[in-house]
């Protein structure tokens, strides 16, 4: 009888895990670091580098203030006959901004010099907070 | 016995329901569809609209194809002395680049006269893969 109400329980709370665990909620209140890659005529992108190499190297910097980091690549605009806005978006998913910021900046010279790696442009960047 | 096998199974099941989950690989292969709406001097942006009416009737129209959708709020540059570059985005994660299209199509005149409600400014689209 007790081991049958301690299966009970055990089945309850990994139950309960488990849809606590696909709460959409769950980056809510996160920031966003968003670095975008825009597309113009004659610039390019290579994303097996920026995957393989790249945003690992970047991740590393960051620690445990990184609870993830997503990349995207552009395919269109959502707009007939206008152009492509973006090639590629790396985005990190901070708890923190100001720590973001201080794991950055003693690596700002090892990130810029790997752009020439896999890009021939600039960057735009985005800081935004996840309202949902 | 029968049913201390059959509970086991339960429990090793749930278990890999709860992990499988937590997989940050689930979006991979997704597609979105970022609405991002660009900051400029005398550009405004209701949040509060944006979120309680017109991302869910937009999400409405998307039924089933739709994964989940996301709503950032731009908060800065990434870069020292640049503008802001958006001050709100909202994103569509879809299975179907063509479903969603075929759903928004007849629905377009709908979404585009709420956008007086919430902002004075036309927003750029960019539809993207999920890589990672």
């Amino acid at each position: 009888m007790k081991r049958k109400l301690f299966l009970t329980l055990l089945l309850v709370t990994t139950f309960f895990a488990a849809f606590s665990q696909d709460k959409p909620a769950a980056e809510k209140g996160l920031i966003k670091i968003s670095v975008m890659y825009p597309f113009s005529e004659g610039k390019t992108f290579n994303m097996e580098y920026y995957e393989a190499k790249h945003m690992p190297m970047v991740a590393k910097f960051l620690g445990t203030n990184l609870v993830k980091y997503t990349i995207e690549k552009g395919l269109s605009s959502g707009m007939p006959n206008q152009p492509l806005p973006y090639m590629a978006i790396g985005t990190f998913y901070v708890k923190s901004l100001s720590e973001y910021q201080a794991a950055i900046s003693p690596n700002r010279d090892a990130i810029r010099a790997d752009f020439a790696n896999y890009t021939n442009v600039a960057p735009v960047i985005l800081v935004s907070e996840v309202v949902k």
